[in-house]
């Protein structure tokens, strides 16, 4: 019974991939800074009224830093990283949990030397991201953690 | 940075616990049959359309034989186990996805050595499980993969 197929089970092969399960581009190129990251989308169906999106970024690899009126639930899956969430980075590791409120500065980096990946759930029904205009990025960056983060460096806690 | 606490993020500990997360019944003794199986709700938020839970049970344990109108999308996160889902029985090993539609007999058993832990989104608004009644059982039960499931024996595949 286990060796058939079936229609309710995908299984999870070597290298974060499933069956039956598409690994697609983040987004469209040159809509939205970004760099190395991958999507896969686990669950999308019309009588679940959320997503459940699998992104990975490979080292170096980064997320669009964006905001919107949707919220996410984002569970760490894989390797290492940091996240910016407002004001705030902090390194993040598997199977930690990321809420992201509305209207919230965010992006994520794979600051190590493995993969980051992580499941983000989300409403299917959304508003598009907003991107930062200089003067909001500007302020952004003037948290040194944050421009640290933004200049791709894990941020290291001062010495006193 | 790092070692300031966050608002946005909760951490992963030791024993697949979450600090914030409170750990809880999986439902209330003599509602249904069930087994040692726990469950946390990582995510339940007003603005977002479904909550992601993870329902951990240990060797032995198992879920609620139940169906309802609801969907739900599973993503296996620890252990090894065997699903039912209809007639159809399942092994399922860390980030496996199971969808379950509505309407569909389901259980997860931990028939290994180890707990079997997975995340199971949902809709925040939903109905109330059925139960099946002792005909329903009886029919289920008639397909020998199911039978043996049902008993809390693994399935073996009949050799030729």
């Amino acid at each position: 019974m286990d060796n058939e197929p079936s229609q309710f089970l995908r299984a999870f092969r070597p290298g974060f991939r499933w069956d039956g399960v598409a690994h697609l581009p983040y987004k469209d190129e040159g809509l939205a800074p970004f760099r190395a990251i991958s999507r896969q989308v686990l669950f999308d169906a019309p009588d679940l009224a959320c997503e459940l999106r699998y992104f990975e970024m490979a080292p170096g690899g980064f997320s669009t830093l964006e905001r919107h009126e949707h919220a996410h639930g984002v569970t760490i899956l894989r390797g290492a990283g940091h996240c910016l969430i407002g004001q705030t980075v902090r390194a993040v590791r598997p199977h930690d949990l990321i809420g992201i409120p509305a209207w919230t500065w965010h992006q994520f980096r794979a600051t190590g030397a493995e993969p980051l990946g992580f499941l983000c759930m989300v409403n299917r029904s959304r508003d598009r991201p907003q991107l930062p205009t200089e003067q909001e990025l500007a302020a952004l960056g003037a948290t040194p953690a944050v421009a640290a983060f933004l200049a791709g460096a894990p941020y290291q806690t001062p010495k006193p």
